[in-house]
């Protein structure tokens, strides 16, 4: 999808729309004998799954419909609620926020004992419709699950599934042959008395079989299933027509490929079986054909996600060199918007976004961006997740903040940064609340930690700087990032949630502190890391990781008040400048590029 | 139980009595048609619970036994690997590490399809009882719920159960009443729609109703069952002998008090109720009857948990109180045993527990030691659960360390501080180990926080030197401590796992780092914290938190080495030391003390 495209997501339907599609999906509920019906929506979801945006006009990129007697309502999180409020006619719909608490006291309200409430048990995960399942026991009603979505009936034009060409995910980049993975992922099965695991993840199967497609928005993952015997056998449940003339050359020969039709019998075949499933991510479908079958479930963490996170050496290089090429088009980026401003040219969002855009695709290599370019200049960049329309587009002024996190899918890796930069001189307090941030970003950076520390145990260290002059951010301070895959991957990331997965050598993670002024401006400083074993430090008694920052882009020293770093702050941003020079500088070809790059990286 | 009474504990029984009584429960075991059985043992629990040591000899704080088909086992933590080989004969009784992983393993290779493992409901939480089913299971076998406990009809002379006198825990030391505290809660069963809570914890027992007992050791619980409505009514099943002549007069008058045997029928009543129910505290048993009785369970946290962890102004200024005695204590004790090591007089271990101990009940306030003092010298300092006995006991030599973990109960407040001190001159090794130790203690007590962060967030703050220097320390940073009652109390911690609840104004934890180096010293400095609203920070856009330092005695300045401090650290040192001395000099009522603190508190 182009940018212009994906602006288009934002133009309001029309409110009309809402009320009309609700009343036909009441008529067609109470045909089916149904008091009400949910309508889940999750992150990164192909068209096909867009439900919530034909139903209710509702285009972000998270949320939560439901229908039940006379009342309809939409729960949203912080993000979307302006958005919600524009979209969605109140009228017609209630509005809630999008909490367990807040979806269950409304389902309480809303239906009575002796209620069917419907759901779509391939549009919730096991862990949720476990959940709704308990809060309609709790009302005395029922959670029915549907034979096929009865809002499906209603949508015509429905866009097909996801079904563009798989695409080899070459050894080169992949770094480890797919009959590899098959085979530890087996034995883990095999030691832990498993029989099987059924995977459901389109970054897992993409991952599993080095193959790649364009299932979700800037995500090359491929939406399908697989069932993974201990044995190492391989059933995938995927078109076939999407290989083209043949499979991708990265396929183990003992792969079967069946129909995506073929799934729901092929579980049937688990019978008896001890079987994995990832309960916060499989679907609900899945779990009542695998008992109605009468396999053993096992609820575990799906077992391609931790090796996945792990990149293996060749990965590791690719990270790198996808990084100096994105370091790049960003350093040439940044020398443009600098001279833009500087020579007094109007600028606005969209102008900039462009302008990142074109320098990526200049490197020759960009297959993607790797999500919408969060482009906000003043007030924006207080939005966490603001994403510029044509009626939201803003012009950088004189005396404000610009913040632009955006990222780029090269074959061999993914990118995701954030700059700060001053448009104008900023005055002291900006400076102060970036310099806070800033050590931070750098705490974080230059942490030593044993193996077996987790996400949870380091979130601190990029907000004590914060902390200490009574400052924080809404936002967790980092997660994982694929290799050509998900910009957001887990199953570990630093936050105050993240205690759950110790932090492995291999794994490339965000380090994303920030500040937000509400109406005024955001400052986040964003680089991904590579978590790497420790120099062995003289006289340290156990073995520690560390992290190695592998993003490419100068800071704004404007925005750096130096008398509130350390010598050691300083040291680090003066040898990350010095090392942005070197590896960039000779990668430029216009010189006024590299004179802008020598002057950004100038010691502090 | 005075310290000699507690040294009992560690004689070990003969080995032949585990041979012995492990043949005559497998007899009792044919009897009842059972193929095995486990025997749980609980931290603090009390001597008729004692079943691991009555069956192996073993005396360790928490393990878990098995008996099974041939076969019986042991499985304890690392503290008590050493001291279970010791007291346990490794031909009769295998041993394995407590963890679900090792345990299950064992089973499944003990148990076959078809067998049925006994385990007594009133021995196991619901939690554990769950996993264990589940591990069964998957085996084949059947989780047996015993009517009663097979080995208690061989166990002679079982001591009766904790029978102590109940007092009252007096307003102007619980700070709330408890019919208020009994209100509060009931409202909040109420809010969310619950009918009952049925508590199952000697602590949420005690705290609710303003009494006290002796019923676990060096805790002042009471071992008892409540079921509390929404309604406000309560129902509470203790001997009602152990009120003595009249029931404690903090107990509002509407409690209904029943004999304990009356419980389980009680459960009856609560047929077709919504009732909360902690998995992880409460008795399997209490499950099974609520069930059998068609309750609807609810598997919250205790819901007193939080509230007691929340000190209320009086506590807190209770708490204030018991750290200056206890301060004085201390502080007597530390200047003893310099003044002791001074003058050449051979000190050890067990003479040093003896001298705290009587400083402590010279303060005629003490009601018993916290919990049993870790007093190592040398290498016992390293590990981390050292209980000195007649046979462990070492004299403390010149150039080594010594680790002094204690704690007091007093009627004001629970106490719990380490302090280690350096015998004669320490090596540049040790006072730089001591000084990482120490800039971790230093970072965690002048944490600021914004609400909402959990301990987990913090952990790294203690450990974040020592980790910068390649060292660390295998135990979690802080636990709570109780107001007159546990000393490790939920269900706030700062540790790694420690994410699932954030830390609140009035909440008293431990500030705990350490260094051991194995079979040569350990260094840990441990003082108390209260968690308070932090004074509002210039520039600050957020109400913050942060910890009061209650525990009040210096720290050995001959083990900090200067150079490693920055300027902050030393003015927190400086600062700390000149307070301790404010307050406790006026306190001490020997020239000779005064003397020492005056020294031992001078500026770095």
């Amino acid at each position: 999808m182009t940018l212009m495209e994906s602006l288009q997501d934002f133009q309001t339907p029309a409110p009309e729309a809402a009320l009309n599609r609700t009343g036909d999906l009441r008529k067609e509920l109470k045909r089916a004998g149904l008091n009400g019906f949910l309508v889940p929506k999750h992150e990164a979801s192909p068209l096909n799954e867009e439900r919530l945006a034909w139903l209710f006009g509702f285009t972000g990129s998270m949320g939560f419909g439901a229908v039940a007697g006379e009342r309809a309502a939409l729960f949203v999180d912080g993000r979307y609620v302006l958005q919600a409020r524009e979209q969605v006619p109140d009228e017609a719909v209630e509005q809630g926020s999008l909490t367990r608490e807040h979806i269950a006291a409304w389902l309480g309200e809303t239906l009575k004992a002796g209620d069917k409430l419907g759901y779509d048990p391939w549009s919730h995960n096991v862990d949720e419709a476990g959940w709704l399942a308990r809060v309609c026991g709790d009302i005395g009603a029922e959670l029915v699950a549907c034979e096929s979505n009865p809002l499906d009936a209603l949508w015509k034009n429905r866009p097909p599934a996801p079904s563009g060409a798989i695409r080899a995910h070459p050894i080169e980049y992949a770094g480890k042959e797919s009959s590899a993975k098959i085979e530890d992922i087996a034995g883990d099965l095999e030691k832990l008395g498993l029989d099987a695991a059924v995977l459901d993840r389109g970054d897992s199967i993409a991952w599993l079989l080095n193959v790649r497609s364009t299932d979700a928005p800037h995500t090359p993952i491929i939406l399908s299933r697989v069932i993974l015997s201990s044995d190492g056998s391989l059933d995938w449940f995927v078109s076939a027509e999407r290989f083209g003339e043949s499979p991708p050359d990265t396929l183990p020969p003992g792969i079967r490929v069946h129909a995506a039709e073929d799934f729901a019998a092929a579980l049937k075949g688990l019978k008896g079986k001890k079987v994995v499933l990832d309960k916060r991510s499989a679907a609900d479908g899945i779990r009542l054909h695998l008992e109605n079958a009468g396999a053993k479930l096992s609820f575990e963490r799906d077992p391609c996600q931790l090796p996945k996170a792990c990149k293996n050496r060749i990965e590791q290089d690719g990270a790198r060199a996808a990084h100096i090429r994105d370091g790049v088009a960003l350093c040439r980026f940044l020398a443009w918007l600098d001279d833009a401003l500087e020579s007094g040219k109007a600028v606005d969002e969209i102008g900039a976004v462009k302008k990142l855009e074109a320098f990526r695709i200049a490197t020759g290599h960009l297959q993607d961006i790797s999500f919408d370019t969060i482009a906000g200049s003043g007030p924006h960049g207080a939005m966490m997740h603001y994403r510029v329309s044509e009626s939201s587009n803003r012009r950088l002024c004189e005396g404000e903040l610009f913040l632009v996190d955006s990222g780029g899918q090269y074959l061999d890796g993914t990118t995701d940064v954030t700059r700060t930069i001053a448009v104008g001189k900023p005055n002291d307090e900006v400076r102060r609340h970036y310099s806070l941030v800033l050590k931070g970003y750098i705490a974080l950076a230059c942490a030593r930690f044993p193996k077996g520390t987790t996400g949870a145990q380091l979130d601190g260290f990029a907000r004590q700087a914060l902390w200490s002059a009574g400052l924080d951010y809404n936002h967790g301070t980092g997660h994982g990032v694929g290799s050509f895959l998900d910009v957001h991957e887990g199953p570990a990331r630093i936050s105050k949630g993240g205690d759950d997965v110790a932090l492995c050598a291999g794994m490339i993670l965000s380090n994303e502190p920030g500040y937000y002024r509400d109406g005024a401006y955001g400052i986040r400083i964003e680089s991904l890391v590579l978590v790497t074993p420790a120099q062995s430090i003289e006289g340290g008694d156990r073995e520690m990781l560390g992290f190695k920052v592998l993003t490419l882009a100068p800071f704004d020293s404007s925005l750096i008040d130096v008398a509130l770093l350390d010598a050691e702050e300083r040291a680090f941003v003066d040898a990350y400048h010095q090392r942005v020079r070197e590896i960039v500088s000779p990668l430029l070809e216009d010189e006024h590029e590299r004179a802008w790059l020598e002057k950004a990286t100038r010691v502090l």
